[in-house]
């Protein structure tokens, strides 16, 4: 545990195994688990997916709901803690008006203050054609400045393709292949 | 020959190069070589996109067409394969309707039981805005899946970005720069 | 200065930190720094985009507007150049129905001709779901086609992810983390 990395960031494309990888780092914490989840069903097929990784991640883990007020989970959250994901936050953040530079700070304020171990994950969405429509240009710039702050912070980050670990900051602790 | 990797897999964006790493990568083994084509001339585009393949390709290849019966193409392909590509037999699974995650558990379960080294392309498609088409939500999902699948049981896998590759399982056998 | 790299590659995504890696890879050669801008300010979108690097950057850079004539601006450029981007530029000569493959292969022999060090960022564009725009798939091509080229002529080529390096090919000079 003395040298389990702090703050780290788990970042790659949509169904790129980022967040299982994610979830074999929090557990190597050796602490009680907490997760915070940022998904929100809006549909039938978002709900199917929340429930696809409820099932995958397996029991051990305290849940808290937090679409939106990710400083108030993180202040209530015990133990180590994966945040997935910051994706979803972030939409959940534009689709209500919020201002996205503004919670971004407290956010990082946040992560930079919680005393445990605290894993994001996130996506890497710039790697495409630019996208025709505004409010998706202006996600991606968001996303990529977002990315870029908590990696920036971060102790580890881990680029994930194919389900398997790149590292890009730090090192990966032992029992986490 | 005697450390070539069983399976490997070649894996990066359209246009990445994806495609000549593997042929170097499949050459290396000095073995007779087969390739497994997957794509279909579906119109003029596709035909151009399929000659210049073959045309960069070179000569020595013993070629099987298979857009959809991949196992029955590896029972019959001898030497060093090279399968090209997972994304276009996908594609031919989808588009006719196929039992993606049965058709993909039985190509698992011939690549795993291949008696030589068999190299298989495929592409990343998850690192762009989510799309607004549904079609193409699910291709993503069932692409990143099988993309884990495979890496999961591969000996080697190598992420390709402008033409360069990058370990990411197993190791480059010697003669592959 | 001796072992700084002749020409490099900074290729990524949209927003993952190109530029602000490339200026500080620019910065280390130790030299004259000029800096070569192919964006045009179409719309108050990209106008404020350029604002927003030209603020950036900060102050000390000689810099020559070249949307289209890399070739001449390379010509005058002294010291250690840093060309941003080639994605802007191939947009350019696409969008003014220019010879692609003719004017790629001038600039890959002005690059390789210029006898400073020449930093050029790019962007990786084809790692999402085909785009159902032709113009946009052969965007992709053709700029996979030039990253891989570049790359093939570059003495060091860095991957880009959330403003993180991943060294493709040779290797980071001393002095840039």
């Amino acid at each position: 545990m003395n040298n389990f990395p702090g703050l780290s960031l788990v970042v790659g494309g949509a169904r790129s195994g980022k967040s299982r990888l994610a979830e074999r780092l929090v557990r190597a914490a050796g602490l009680p688990l907490t997760y915070i989840a940022t998904a929100q069903a809006w549909d039938d097929e978002m709900a199917a997916r929340i429930a696809q990784h409820r099932d995958d991640r397996g029991a051990g883990w305290t849940t808290i709901e937090a679409p939106r007020d990710l400083c108030g989970a993180l202040a209530s959250a015990r133990g180590a803690v994966l945040v997935d994901c910051a994706t979803l936050w972030l939409t959940n953040v534009m689709l209500g008006d919020g201002d996205v530079v503004a919670e971004a700070a407290a956010l990082m304020a946040a992560l930079r203050a919680h005393p445990g171990p605290v894993v994001v994950v996130s996506n890497e969405v710039g790697w495409g054609i630019v996208p025709e429509n505004a409010l998706a240009r202006r996600f991606r710039d968001e996303q990529g400045r977002l990315n870029q702050q908590i990696a920036e912070a971060a102790d580890l980050v881990l680029g994930v393709m194919a389900g398997l670990p790149m590292v890009l900051k730090g090192a990966l602790p032992e029992g986490v292949r």
